[in-house]
């Protein structure tokens, strides 16, 4: 049953203003550790947020999950010193995990986020792209992946918002968004 | 930190061509369950199917899972006799889960697909959106979801393909398609 490593590698990306993108990530990473196979999720901007998935994935095997990020959203362009600071050290993070080619997948929660407010250089993440090695799987996502990184990734899918109940006045609710 | 029941419950609903709608399925009953929520998923024509989820699925706590289906695609409409038997099994049990009010969030993954094989009639799906506790947050996964579900749901989100891999050749990998 286990699959100790996969022959080729690819670059995915979820994007678009629909729910599911994160969700979709965590569910990638559930199936890829059924299989015996190894990932590492960094998670910028999200840190110090209260996720219900933060609780169940820590008992999980073959699973690391490492959130940075000041707990509050980021929302000036260009944002402040430390947002800068903590998504540089996001990045080298991931970059340092790619590159060590110990994990099957890396799962970049948000980057896309990240590049469009600025904290994070699309050259980097094209230059991680190009760099990482064959056998590592790349998962970017969140809203506005720039559209560099999709002309140079393999598998791209948009979550498209047709329906949403915020509309409808309904909060954020403990379990389902958060 | 436990959140032992929503206090109303919504219907999602994720469909489209592109990947990542299970995996958002799963990735929401990740999220709930770190939170203390009882999640049941019924899956719709995947019985049979080896998929790497369900090696870790049955290790997590308040996550029940049960496949129906004949481990191969159905493809003929009306599909046969065993199948429209299996899919009436799944539905039964499906609508018996749902008015238990026992589990906050039931997955019913690929009913979308199920409905327009005409495995499962889409009017006795609107009954059982109708008709289920106003606790009970109902998750709808899979293609071709009928605008008549979309009409009456409160969450619905496209994964849109983008950009696929298989068509530069590439085939379904173990741990990251199944």
């Amino acid at each position: 049953m286990t699959n100790p490593r996969l022959k080729k590698g690819l670059v995915q990306v979820y994007t678009g203003d629909g729910k599911g993108k994160t969700s979709a990530a965590f569910g990638l990473a559930l199936r890829a550790i059924g299989r015996g196979l190894k990932v590492y999720i960094i998670q910028f901007i999200k840190g110090g947020f209260d996720y219900g998935e933060l609780y169940i994935v820590e008992k999980l095997p073959n699973l690391t999950l490492k959130a940075f990020g000041q707990g509050k959203f980021v929302t000036q362009i260009p944002p402040g010193e430390k947002d800068m600071k903590i998504a540089k050290e996001a990045f080298e993070l991931a970059k340092k995990i790619v590159k060590s080619g110990k994990y099957d997948i890396v799962i970049l929660d948000e980057i896309n986020v990240a590049m469009s407010l600025r904290l994070v250089k699309t050259e980097e993440v094209i230059n991680l792209i190009k760099e990482k090695p064959e056998h590592v799987e790349l998962v970017l996502t969140g809203r506005y992946a720039p559209k560099e990184i999709i002309d140079i990734s393999d598998l791209v899918t948009e979550m498209k918002e047709i329906k949403h109940p915020y509309k409808k006045n309904i909060l954020a609710r403990a379990g389902i968004d958060y």
